[in-house]
């Protein structure tokens, strides 16, 4: 039975001991919380991700979509889970009550996230999509449109989706073509988009789309886009569905994995019978899907932390019990778990700190967006905006790259077995391979890091993380046990903040050369940030070890952050070096060279 | 139509400008061949590769194979294919003519892999298995068995397959169960055999399994491995089937990718009634077994070398047709090829990098393979033994884990389209994944290579390797242009030579520690010969350069060498610090604490 792991020590170590989350009831908004109840929440999310999700990672991959006539169907399980889903409160459970959240800090909806992506990435995408859409409808419809859409999203009636991409226009939306020619009070629109996400299904009776378009005569590029709420079936005042909106889906991909999640061609308006709303703003609707698709870039980074905190779990799991050939030491005669073997420890260990690092930092992430989000105005609350501003794109690009990275050891622990369908590994490799890929590319992500985020507002982005960082080195070069660890995190950090700065002039001199070398220097920054979390974590374990309570799950909590520091960081200044190489063979390279 | 594709200049170049491979005739046993006929076949080869093999792969993917009944059966275009493959004389074509061999050096055979693994990976293993079967029988076998045997695998009348791991002896052989008893001048045959690639199908009217087993009462452990030739059908001293042999198929794997390479589970023996015939000496049928899985592995790095370049050449078809995105540095208006944008470039400069260096460094191998086979005996015999030795499980090792992270950066270049099965990338990434796992995990690999390999014959193997290095270096570093990488080479070599020597002696002293090293050490001596290969190209080139022939090709020789070189070594160096450190985390991390 169920393939999704966790393991619930290693989470609440990071709410609890790392992040004291309960201190979140300080803000105005949650004052009415506490820790109990957050823990409760936790472990109720847990048992909902094995109870009700995971089966239906096994039911997906076996019998996929179906796609017939325009219309998609996915397997009934599918149905009754996002209705559980959503009359349980999941998909708004960070939302106000006012349109029937559940008022949990944001935070929350990470951790739920952390849990539901892992037991089942393909269905989650569905009640997570529905929630940003309704979230953008909530931050920036009228108060007809909220009332009209919100509730029954929140709930889980309807579903929503995020529709950007079209044929010409993947990572550059300038060249976006959709158009929405006014009439009377609303839109018609027309246009085809792709890569649709759960673009159609029928686990609800309707499917209310958040579209980026061009009103008819607006300007071009990207300042000449809005944002509109399109919903597949029409919908009266009072929310009563009225009919077909003209919204078709014209197929869907067929791809490496997600086999569940129907990824949909959808022409709006092929019979000129699709309308549309204004959602905010005319020519600021890429602004306000930022909302959206910085969530989706969090949420990215959260997919592929936890594929590989589930792959790790199950590769612990079979190391533990396969039995096989002798032990290299003689320690103990006969064969043993394949566990003892030094190679597999290794992948084990690697595995461990990749996956408890990616967690900190997506948790610590989060915790700063509730500040950023509830502070009053002010310094502090802007130094947390900041922060995690200058986080997403490295939790997107890293934790997407290193999450297919833990999948693939993952398998290497288990030898041919790995490679066989048998075993739920080869599924989460082809689940977590899309990370990479959508919500902008890595590529994307790291121009935007080494860029935009080192630029605008005089580099506050930059300026935020740095204080952390410095901050956190200082009140530890001195720790008897990890200083040696943290002293090597300054040095490293010191350098990386040059190259940084040398980079960042180096955009407007040299902008061929500098983004030839934005990725490896994201990476350096992932690196950095895994480090500092690690080390963090392993201070408070032998904070607790002092006091007497010494045991295994805080000795590994300080062993994996000295072999993740000593082994990761002198490959960190290697790919700094390369970043202020002057070789230019990447710019200079002539095309009939490749 | 056809996905395979490949640069035909970078084969030649490796072929006659960097080995001159038309030397080899220089060699009694291939005095009648010369440069212009190898060059005719390895034209040949990519015809036969684009014409018959590359529609296998779609074919395979989408109608896979079909088990029923004990039986397997396959795509008929399948079957035809490997008629003609027999026929046109590939898979023999280093063989001698004695049994139906085109007497061509061991070289040809590489390049034609490198061709055919290319173009349909899950097929060609059914030829390149039966070569190695039938080349097991042609060496260890009676004079009555090969006569019976070897020329109808040889022409592709039957196939072959190598049957070694079982339920309990994967990795570890010393587990073997199956048993052969005694019964006039043949055996009796019982016991189970898993992940039998090619195990069963329809392809042929017989399958020849080469099987390792113990004869009862034999030692244990390794010294009691016998090694016996199986056939599905009974055949009569003639070659004409009598009648079945009682070796059933109960399964095929459910797997990642090579859908169309049915993976078997085998039963002999089930009713009492199968029989064998002793290939070779009693109990040394493991080291007879050597030669299949030594050359197994030196194809399994070629095949993850060729899906890689394969995966890299549609790439780059891909980047110079897709436009999308204005240029970063303006050189041109309006929206360019996405070739253009640097970070594209960089993962395109790397993989090009990476695949011809893989090629150089497994064609060089198949070079030394064929002086350690055909020189006189004597010290220059032992040389290249000796290296091709050392290489054996870096060329395993390396290029198939590389070849995944090539294919995996391939699907980067496309965005999301990567993701999708209308391109053929997703599938060549599925199908590398099991290089890294069959015919030794990549683990073992490296315990070969830091274990044997460094103490064998008072570590013959490494000292014939750093003979090789050495000499390169000395010759090369006052070379004007790439005098510094040279240098930078023979410095990082150095450095590697103190590693492999204290790891050497640590192998006894402190197993565990050794043990946790391996991989890492492993990978450095990729990049050492990855190196090395690429800057002797590149100094080849900037020869050719300084004679007038100026052009890009030449020039992207000596790019991806520099580029190369200056990126990787660095990471070599911490790599290697990660060898030596003292941090014992790996062996002394608590079971509990994972």
């Amino acid at each position: 039975m169920g393939h999704f792991k966790v393991n619930q020590k290693d989470i609440f170590f990071i709410l609890k001991e790392q992040l004291q989350y309960g201190s979140l009831n300080a803000l105005d908004r949650y004052q009415g919380l506490n820790e109990k109840t957050f823990d409760m929440l936790v472990a109720e999310a847990i048992n909902f991700a094995k109870g009700v999700v995971d089966p239906l990672q096994e039911i997906g991959e076996t019998y996929g979509v179906n796609y017939l006539y325009g219309k998609v169907s996915c397997p009934l399980e599918f149905r009754q889970a996002f209705k559980q889903y959503g009359q349980d409160g999941w998909i708004a459970a960070a939302r106000d009550p006012e349109y029937g959240g559940q008022g949990f800090p944001n935070m929350m909806r990470i951790v739920i996230n952390d849990m539901m992506y892992g037991a089942c990435q393909a269905f989650n995408m569905a009640p997570s999509l529905t929630h940003g859409a309704a979230h953008l409808i909530e931050t920036f419809g009228s108060p007809e449109l909220k009332k009209r859409f919100v509730p029954k999203m929140f709930d889980g009636t309807w579903a929503g989706t995020m529709c950007l991409t079209e044929p010409d226009a993947g990572s550059n939306l300038a060249g976006l073509q959709t158009t929405a020619y006014p009439q009377g009070d609303h839109y018609k629109m027309k246009g085809t988009k792709i890569f649709i996400s759960w673009g159609d299904h029928d686990l609800t009776e309707n499917i209310i789309h958040l579209v980026i378009a061009r009103i008819d005569g607006a300007p071009e590029g990207v300042k000449g886009i809005s944002l509109f709420v399109v919903p597949k079936m029409r919908v009266d005042p009072h929310g009563a569905i009225e009919g077909s909106n003209d919204v078709l889906c014209g197929g869907v991909e067929d791809k490496l994995g997600l086999h569940s999640s129907p990824t949909c061609v959808l022409n709006f308006g092929g019979s000129d019978d699709c309308i549309g709303y204004l959602c905010g703003e005319a020519n600021r609707g890429l602004a306000h899907m930022f909302q959206m698709m910085n969530a989706a870039r969090i949420n990215t980074g959260v997919s592929g932390m936890t594929l590989a905190s589930t792959a790790y779990q199950n590769a612990l799991e079979y190391a533990k019990a396969r039995v096989q050939g002798r032990d290299i030491a003689g320690r103990k005669s006969g064969d043993v778990p394949i566990i003892d073997h030094p190679d597999v420890r290794r992948m084990l260990l690697w595995m461990k700190a990749m996956v408890d690092g990616m967690r900190s930092m997506i948790y610590t992430g989060a915790f700063w967006q509730d500040q950023a989000l509830e502070l009053p105005e002010g310094d502090q609350k802007q130094h947390f905006a900041n922060l995690l501003d200058f986080m997403t794109p490295i939790i997107k690009a890293y934790c997407s790259d290193m999450g297919f990275r833990v999948c693939e050891t993952a398998i290497q622990c288990l030898g041919g077995y790995g490679y066989c369908k048998e075993y739920p590994l080869e599924q989460y490799l082809r689940d977590a391979k899309i990370m990479s890929l959508y919500e902008g590319t890595n590529g994307i992500q790291s121009m935007d890091l080494m860029g935009r985020k080192m630029r605008i507002n005089g580099g506050a982005p930059f300026k935020a993380y740095k204080t952390e960082i410095d901050k956190f080195c200082l009140e530890n070069r001195e720790h008897p046990l990890l200083g040696g660890q943290v002293t090597a995190l300054a040095q490293t950090f010191a350098r990386l903040t040059a190259v940084s700065e040398k980079m960042r002039d180096q955009m407007k001199s040299d902008p061929l050369q500098w983004a030839s070398n934005t990725y490896p220097a994201l990476t350096a920054f992932g690196e950095v940030t895994m480090t500092w979390r690690l080390l963090d974590m392993a201070i408070i374990a032998a904070r607790t070890i002092e006091k007497g309570r010494k045991n295994s799950f805080y000795i590994g909590k300080i062993l994996q952050a000295t072999y993740f520091t000593d082994v990761t960081l002198p490959h960190t200044l290697a790919t700094m070096d390369n970043a202020l190489r002057e070789g230019r063979e990447v710019v200079e390279m002539p095309n009939g060279g490749f």
